[in-house]
């Protein structure tokens, strides 16, 4: 057993520390309950902007926040570090990489990871973008990709390591596309001016005929004419069917030579073991209105993890963090409600439209209500949401100061490429 | 070879990108010359705020600047990212991680590495101090330590876990130290309330009788002093034996029991191979006056690799950071009047003074004329200093924002620990 204190209040635990879990936890504070938080990292992830950390715009602290500061000062709470392997919703305890520990309510908040589809060759060597070591490890490799084609001799070669390809027409897929374009227009030329930047292709693949699929058309023909502008080619109706690290293959069309495969292509819930089979549903957790998990007691999920079905969600609700905030929001109205002895509250999502930004003075807008736009006023709101949405307020600061500092400068500051520190005694003499 | 263009002018390979390379190498921008820059990594370690980075005070971002954009718009440079192995100065060629370059002069660089002085089980359990990705390895080390110290119930192996031992009483040592203090009376308890902070031991062991060896007895016996203020126990005229990742013997008195041992306690050269043996000294490159290495041609050695004796320096200058700018200073200057076929001029040190911050408000200084003060207008000074001596404009504004934000909230922002990531399909699933 995980040492937490044993008390006579109901012990609430919540699994994962994402824009749902803490939103949740947040507002539990004033209740008369123990309050115990998972995460298999010590800090909350602003997932938005991890594409800047990728492509140097942004140092992780800037969208990382420790949970432990965050939830500080409140009372019957404790925070663990670590994954939740499985549960078992009859004895009523988890199963984690710490041990184990008891509950009386258990939430479910655990995201989503990234979905491969199963194609090994894709997991194998491309790069994902959920996480911040990822995002880390992504800059790092397209700088020493940079390094690496100052020394080489060979043309394939060299094309190879400055192309990017990135697939998944999405927002993350056009958000880090847009920036690479920036990157490339505005920021590496300066850095290697011995490579021919003509070389250097950057290509956007999506699977269906249009980018930003969950917009508006005329958002989804805005982004691909603002991607053009950065100099990134989107190719439509395309799909990779392998990648071995160099050569992407295509279903149509020349295979792309890349040292580089983004994978923004899609996600999947990311979910412990033990839950009954009937709760589980295309790769989610079935939750009813109120986040009550399918065939449980006192098991709720929430966020994007949480399959929750009605007639205008037939397919459930949009992998958002507004849907994640809300339904927070509303599970610990309900916790609350639950402990008095009131009926639930159903879930109503509050559609607060949605956004993509492309990069410089380019991002496109779609609010409720047909109110469709993009552009300079749409990239100002973009940064304006953003901004306000960042859980810390250090990080609002760090966050603005930056995007002033690139803005004026034309420039990003956190280009280091941070590689393992190996002893020199293990390293290889030559 | 190394695909760098061949031009009729002398090429000058420069090793090491640290204060002593830099300053060379802007400084040598209007001459008619080619200049290589090799390191490493690619970019600037400020090291004199790497504790802070350690400490959680600071990312990387702030106190490193990539090597690239401060040489930017430099006619005739050319960065090479890679360690170098050796040089030949006999066929005036070098041999490095990325291939061999020929060389018209020389200019060695590569300053100094931790001295573990050839005892093995503290190179192989010890922390050290000296660059981006230790200082990383580090803070994420000591918050997992406490992560871990929240869920055991075995009391020797909690306090092994919050307890720190730092060998080295010189600056970084002292420094280190300090942050600690400061992190274990104004950080760590509210993060960990279930923690009794009684039981966290910070101890700082220096082998001779008095911290910061190079500076006044008066500025020494200050130090101590304000450590105490941080709850930090120094033990003087003490040596670690050994440690093996839990267990620290010493020359005297009681063991100490500690997942984190900081080694602060020695430097020496880190030099390539292939140098004539008669040039090697005290682990350093012996040069003359002109900071020309002995018993070579055209080869130059400058900042802490180089051991310069003369009277009132027989044992060679201080390994810090002014003694490296002056002469990369010089070195430019006697570059071009070699061109120029001038005589070279002798290098003649400025002591500029020494310092040390302890924590919050409290630092020493000496100046030159025997003016030594602590407290906090020392603490001013020392802040003064290091922001301006810190390369970079943008890294100026960070550093200092983030002062000013660690000062008034009594808080340090990045307490992330950022773990290797691990794919889902290569974890344990237990």
């Amino acid at each position: 057993m995980i040492p937490v204190p044993e008390t006579s209040l109901p012990r609430v635990i919540v699994i994962g520390g994402g824009f749902a879990g803490v939103k949740l936890v947040k507002n539990l504070k004033k209740l008369p309950i123990q309050v115990v938080l998972f995460d298999r990292n010590n800090y909350h992830t602003f997932q938005p902007l991890l594409y800047q950390v990728a492509t140097a715009g942004l140092e992780p602290d800037s969208i990382a926040d420790p949970l432990r500061k965050q939830l500080e000062l409140m009372k019957y709470f404790y925070f663990r570090m670590g994954e939740v392997y499985s549960v078992d919703t009859k004895l009523k305890v988890i199963d984690t990489e710490i041990g184990q520990l008891n509950y009386d309510y258990l939430v479910i908040a655990t995201g989503s990871k990234t979905n491969y589809f199963g194609n090994q060759s894709i997991m194998d060597n491309a790069f994902p973008l959920k996480q911040i070591p990822q995002a880390l490890d992504l800059r790092s490799h397209i700088l020493q990709n940079f390094e690496a084609a100052t020394i080489t001799t060979d043309p394939v070669e060299m094309k190879s390591r400055m192309n990017i390809a990135i697939v998944g027409g999405g927002p993350t897929g056009v958000e880090v596309a847009g920036a690479l374009g920036e990157l490339k227009k505005n920021v590496l030329p300066d850095d290697y001016p011995e490579l021919d930047f003509d070389q250097m292709h950057i290509t956007l693949l999506e699977g269906a005929d249009k980018l930003l699929g969950g917009m508006s058309a005329s958002s989804s023909n805005r982004a691909l004419k603002y991607l053009k502008k950065f100099d990134v080619e989107v190719k439509l109706n395309t799909l990779v069917k392998s990648y071995d690290g160099n050569v992407a293959k295509l279903n149509v069309g020349d295979d792309i030579v890349t040292h580089t495969l983004i994978w923004a292509a899609g996600v999947e819930g990311n979910f412990p073991k033990g839950l009954p089979e009937t709760a589980i549903s295309h790769g989610r957790i079935s939750v009813d209105h109120f986040n009550q998990v399918k065939d449980t007691e006192n098991v709720f999920a929430i966020g994007d993890i949480a399959l929750m079905q009605d007639e205008i969600h037939p397919k459930g609700h949009p992998m958002l963090a507004p849907v994640a905030i809300q339904q927070g929001d509303l599970l610990a109205k309900n916790l609350k409600r639950l402990i008095k002895k009131q009926p639930l509250l159903p879930f109503k999502y509050k559609d607060k439209g949605s956004m993509a930004t492309i990069g410089r003075n380019k991002a496109v807008v779609d609010l409720p209500g047909n109110l469709r736009f993009g552009g300079f006023f749409a990239w100002l709101i973009w940064m304006f949401v953003h901004l306000i949405s960042i859980i810390g307020f250090r990080n609002r600061i760090i966050v603005f100061s930056n995007w002033v500092w690139n803005y004026f400068t034309y420039d990003k500051g956190t280009r280091l490429i941070i590689r393992k520190f190996i002893p020199n005694n293990q390293k290889s003499t030559k």
